[in-house]
């Protein structure tokens, strides 16, 4: 009965606080109005398929509109296949219309080739993350304790004793056989069918990438990525002396086909650096058949694709989504990934599968860092051959789902009217736009002072663009983090607009 | 009194099968030749400051003439200052003539700018020594035996039980402040003072070295190593798109600062890439008073000197050979080492002090490959704390003298007459320099079919002389490895001469 009182009492608050998306027109209201509004809300994700939309009378409070109003805009919107009405309940989202709407929810970056030079504001967060009682939502590191760290470390202590020699000697590029079997087996489940032959084992995800394209391009090249993309790739460019060109991203679908290829044709392109599967910042899973596409455009245009699958496992659903590298028949895309989501970060294990860059990605390897570590490869090989790894990353990934729904929740609680965070569909970032004129940057320095940290929306822009949006860890879900959040919402609310 | 025997029998054995220089004038021996050959022996590091000279009798059988000509040859070097004759004991080196004509023993590259292609040998090697029951004498592994990995393995073990949430986490750059404290305190050793805010934590020293050298030089700049050099050194140069001339390099004191200097006028080199202390292949030891002058003529012309120490603390006396970088007023020395020769290659851990460029050091390796292992820093930064490293590695470094002085021998024994092999000072690999016209890569291949691997002469140069030369890993000594070096040994005797 209390239990009862309470989620009626959590939903009113909800529904109370419910950010609407500021009104464009508000002193004209008018059912096309209403009607947008909704379709922009299904297109940024804030309605998914099957979710309820706000009640009649709650969508008339909200946009300052008549019930007639909005009555009659629904009804539209039911006749369009929008929506669904169900007698004594409330309207419903529709399937087919998600796919429909959201396909034009694209972010519109500048589309010209950067010299990125972005590591400043990431450095000075990852530097602000180590400070004491800092409440870390800046990094995307997976909760140790969502993770079966104690049981691979259990595995690592007994190796480490048993086998100390092995675990002491070099294990020469492409890394240990045990392990790229058991990865060759999981694979599998990604729709990837591989020799462990042409596996590499990495010192992570990120040396894997680093690696890959190091192999496709040299200092000059113009590599395209999504955008907001994830800040490690911007950094490896800029390093690297690369090039990079944005291409609009559809906030659910990942990169947009459509785009890439006007980006192809204006700029000699020579590879596509893409998270297929839940991308970090957005959470964006591609399609199956837009994978199928973008892997044959590239094919033909004779571009590599570089696609990182760090999240991949990590799917809210028992099905784990396949990979753009099983629609690859000519060896053209490099296959990134690694146990940093999954297992642990600091075991510092990945792998690439290099398709026809092969020689050249071992012999960079070769050249860059000898080898991976040992006994982390014995280890994960040991885990993957013995111990219940599918159960593990399942429990994780429901873990992640419960944490990035409730981290969404109060963010659509407390941040100004008109934010939007939508909820990933798999792995653990949340990505919040705060509406045109918020400053994340402002906000940051702000929160730093109440040791909150997260990352700012530049970071994943080599042009710097997204000042209004951040992305948040949610990993872990807490009372402490909770409070974070809701501090962060406060903040940005009260303040911290540019200008 | 059998064991008097029986060295007096080695010995014998020994003498008769001393390796003598080919005779360049058989035909007409004359005491100037006589001469010639004593000091081309001290010269090459055959005979050592204090070594007896082989006896009058003996010399005279190796070289074919007349004993009076050998005793007068003696007389007239010792009138020289060269060789101290001992009354009914013989003639010994002194050390003045060591320095004097050591000196003169330098390696002859083809001093021009290359565009590296060294991998190809080096790869196939390393593919090879992955053989089942191949005698691995190719790669440069410390012995486990020799090396406190049980020790550290109980540390690796007890932290991976008890701070198993930490082991999985990643550590940001610059890495773990104790390991980073640690290391200042053991780098004291090497006369270098450094805060542990200026070192920065690496996946092992190749990887230090290729951030080193991305920070320092871009694509087609002049990089300027020593010749022969460590083939990794050569492979991060084709790998960065670097060019390299290899400086000439005295077969005992390293690289030689009057070619350097010559190459420097002539072309605009970034950075030397240099190992100071038992340099890989040659086990070189640069006097002090050299480091101090490379190290002020490289500032005076803004070159940076990328120093590779990891070599270093396995020195054959107690006394640890001082860096590079003690004389560096500038920040103009990277200095990278690791503990991969020390404690345990699989670990990965490595570090840099890069002085002036700590900040781009810092950015590529975030860019590179995020964070080193977090078990190992752990581990090294207790072991170093608490357990007594020095013991072990003053331990080792007796050990490798042992080990590098029966290799030698051996070699001496049985190669083709002409032969030298140097004794190293420090570390645990063995040069060997057949006489001109034998040839290390066919010898390379009949040895790989008696399971056998060595490293051949040509993976140590840019382009790709040193083809009578090997390089044979000596950190293990056994029957086994004894009869491997036999072998190649009888081998190289019988065949292998080029054309």
């Amino acid at each position: 009965m209390f239990l009862q009182t309470a989620n009626k009492l959590c939903w009113f608050l909800r529904l109370t606080t419910m950010p609407a998306r500021l009104p464009i027109k508000r002193e004209n209201p008018s059912r096309a109005y209403v009607c947008e509004v909704i379709r922009e809300r299904i297109g940024q994700g804030i309605y998914h398929a099957g979710d309820k939309v706000s009640s009649v009378r709650e969508l008339s409070q909200q946009l300052n509109v008549s019930i007639a109003c909005v009555l009659d805009a629904y009804r539209s919107l039911e006749t369009e296949g929008v929506l669904l009405g169900q007698p004594q309940s409330g309207f419903y989202v529709q399937l087919a219309a998600t796919r429909q709407l959201t396909a034009t929810a694209l972010t519109k970056p500048e589309r010209r080739p950067i010299e990125c030079q972005s590591d400043g504001i990431v450095r000075s967060v990852l530097h602000d993350v180590q400070s004491p009682g800092m409440i870390q939502l800046a990094t995307a590191v997976p909760d140790p304790k969502v993770l079966p760290v104690h049981v691979i470390g259990r595995t690592m202590t007994s190796l480490s004793r048993d086998r100390t020699e092995e675990a002491a000697s070099y294990i020469n590029v492409p890394g240990q056989r045990e392990l790229r079997e058991q990865i060759a087996r999981r694979m599998l489940a990604a729709s990837v069918a591989v020799s462990p032959d042409e596996i590499v084992i990495t010192t992570g995800a990120s040396e894997a990438i680093n690696l890959c394209l190091r192999a496709v391009c040299k200092p000059g090249d113009i590599i395209a990525v999504e955008s907001p993309t994830y800040y490690a790739m911007l950094i490896a460019a800029q390093s690297l002396g690369l090039r990079v060109v944005e291409v609009n991203t559809n906030v659910k679908e990942g990169m947009d086909c459509a785009s890439l290829e006007t980006v192809l044709d204006e700029y000699p392109i020579k590879a596509v650096v893409m998270t297929s599967n839940f991308s970090n910042p957005l959470g964006s899973l591609m399609p199956d058949e837009q994978k199928s596409k973008l892997v044959r455009l590239l094919a033909d245009r004779k571009v590599s694709l570089i696609e990182d699958d760090v999240y991949g496992e990590l799917s809210y659903t028992d099905a784990r989504p396949i990979a753009a590298k099983a629609y690859d028949r000519q060896g053209n895309v490099l296959y990134c990934s690694s146990f940093s989501k999954t297992l642990a970060p600091g075991f510092r294990i990945g792998w690439t599968i290099p398709g026809i860059y092969q020689n050249q990605v071992e012999l960079l390897k070769f050249a860059t860092s000898l080898a991976a570590p040992s006994l982390q490869q014995l280890a994960i090989a040991d885990f993957l051959a013995f111990q219940r790894y599918s159960h593990y990353i399942r429990k994780a990934g429901r873990m992640y789902q419960a944490n990035t729904s409730k981290m969404v929740q109060v963010v659509n609680e407390t941040f100004p009217k008109g934010t939007t965070c939508l909820r990933p569909q798999g792995g653990f970032v949340v990505w919040v736009t705060m509406p045109e004129g918020y400053d994340a940057l402002a906000l940051y320095e702000a929160a730093y002072r109440q040791n909150i940290s997260f990352m700012p929306g530049p970071a994943f822009s080599a042009t710097q663009q997204y000042r209004n949006c951040l992305r948040l860890n949610a990993a872990t879900w807490n009372p402490q983090v909770e409070r974070a959040v809701r501090t962060l919402g406060e903040m940005a609310r009260q303040n911290y607009r540019i200008g």
